[in-house]
């Protein structure tokens, strides 16, 4: 296949061709907003952020989309439309890649996102960057991460630790004949949350009429809730026994310190963390259960900087780093 | 350095420091916009787009967004704000990063764009893939590729051939005792052309003010206006005469055949070719002459599909392909 056979097979996935892709136009062209936008750009790269040996074109394809669409949603932002720049190996086939457009297509159809366009290169390492806008609603304004204030609640979305956990258990896996892996039952859901994780959008979207705060947790919470002190000026307080986790955490995880670990400092969950003011709780907390949707209270802000867990000071390593200290 | 320090670094030679990028929020918050956008996406990939050996850093910062900015320029769009995806290589050291963000950010001031978010992450190969808007001005509409019709002249707005040219001359290049690259003086402006492309921004937005359709040349002369073919139902008359060239190619070049081959297939110009309706030609020619831009007027589009070099259907190979035919 040439370059623009390549960009066709991997756009018959998505319901409309979107004209700006490859031999279409240069650029997409999109309407005037009259709302605010927001704008974010995140990569998914192979033997970085996952292996072919445990992940399918299709959970690729998916998550690079997923990993946006969180940002998107920490903001409170309603997503709108995405532009996907592809990296491709040449041993990834036709086939492959329309596996890996199927998956990002459903998420984006989920989420009545459009790709406006993209662009297919060679490189050594597939890599999936796609860059995701979204919309704050009429009347609202964007999540920072800067309004935390001491005495605000701090809310996650929820379960943590469970895409770090998924990560170990895909590495221990073993293969059947047809080399197929074998993850035993009891442990799909956090091989789920690695693969397949889903962006709580809505959730964003709803806990924006309340939060103070927000971002999401990517890197591992205590690290992304560091971000949100820093930039707030604040610290934070959290208690250990009340961070929500997966039943098959607790069964997987040896110690109720290995299953706090993965919660405090496992990455890639793309649940959202908010600060909630005290006179907001009760309404946010009626709202978001109306909807159906959990809100998780896991501490409070307090003046005092740093990241305080069971009373103490955390003094782990705050989460994952892409690049070594 | 960690992650968080690398983005330090390459975000010092940016006027401003985007709060979005890395642990500043989430997502870039972009105010409503009165006027339609445009969004193009494009990646500059070690060993596909250049290499180490005969780019430095600030030339690969410089012509990942150059690349961005042509489409823009190409849609009749002035930019605004750009994203930048990066994945680096262990091996890429502090200064080699600052050097990179240095020739973006110069390229970036000239321009007006505003940096307003990012990603870093790690990679095999070094790629700067970025996202880049623009903002189609008022009372005008984005040019596109399939307003070309029977009748209008096809111009280019500069030198082709150069940059192609200029690969071959790094690639033959010998390097001195201190490893500097040896480039005869003669050879100078067909390295720039393909180390420092300039934009042709301003060409495009005036060109907009008369041209019913746009593209520019990247992947080579006859392969893009193939595009424009395609997508307006129409076919070209070139000749090969009239296609302006840099005097160092004239000199560089064994044949007029061999300039010629450069100039109609060989990739990594980056200047524009329009199309413009006859009764719109001594309007577009003087306005463009006012301004000190040159338009060079390189042939006619026809009705009959297919692109015909001096008379003769092209046979060649159109331009440059990512993936093997």
């Amino acid at each position: 296949m040439n370059e623009f056979q390549r960009i066709d097979a991997f756009l018959e996935a998505f319901s409309r061709k979107p004209a700006p892709f490859g031999p279409g136009d240069d650029a997409a062209v999109l309407p005037p907003t009259k709302r605010e936008q927001v704008v974010t750009t995140d990569a998914l790269v192979e033997g970085v952020h996952f292996s072919r040996r445990t992940f399918t074109f299709g959970q690729v394809g998916h998550k690079a989309l997923a990993v946006n669409l969180s940002d998107v949603a920490a903001m409170g932002a309603k997503p709108t439309w995405a532009l996907c720049a592809l990296q491709l190996p040449d041993d990834v086939s036709d086939k492959d890649l329309r596996e890996l457009s199927a998956g990002m297509a459903a998420l984006a159809a989920a989420h009545g996102v459009s790709l406006v366009g993209g662009n297919v290169t060679r490189g050594l390492q597939l890599s999936v960057t796609m860059t995701v806008a979204g919309e704050i609603p009429q009347g609202r304004r964007p999540m920072t991460r800067s309004g935390a204030r001491p005495g605000h609640r701090v809310y996650v979305s929820g379960p943590l630790g469970s895409a770090s956990a998924g990560l170990e258990v895909l590495s221990r896996a073993k293969r059947d004949a047809k080399g197929k892996l074998l993850v035993d039952k009891e442990w799909e859901a956090l091989v789920l949350a690695q693969r397949s994780p889903s962006p709580h959008v809505r959730w964003g979207l709803e806990a924006s009429r309340f939060a103070s705060s927000a971002i999401d947790v990517s890197d591992g919470l205590v690290q992304d809730l560091g971000h949100v002190c820093e930039a707030s000026g604040v610290g934070m307080t959290l208690d250990s026994g009340a961070l929500p986790v997966l039943e098959a955490l607790l069964l997987w995880a040896e110690t109720e310190q290995h299953v706090h670990q993965h919660a405090l400092t496992g990455g890639e969950d793309y649940v959202l963390a908010v600060t909630v003011p005290p006179s907001r709780v009760p309404a946010f907390e009626q709202h978001l259960q109306k909807l159906g949707h959990g809100a998780f209270p896991i501490g409070a802000v307090t003046r005092t900087r740093g990241i305080v867990v069971d009373g103490a000071p955390f003094a782990g390593r705050g989460g994952f780093q892409h690049f070594g200290r």
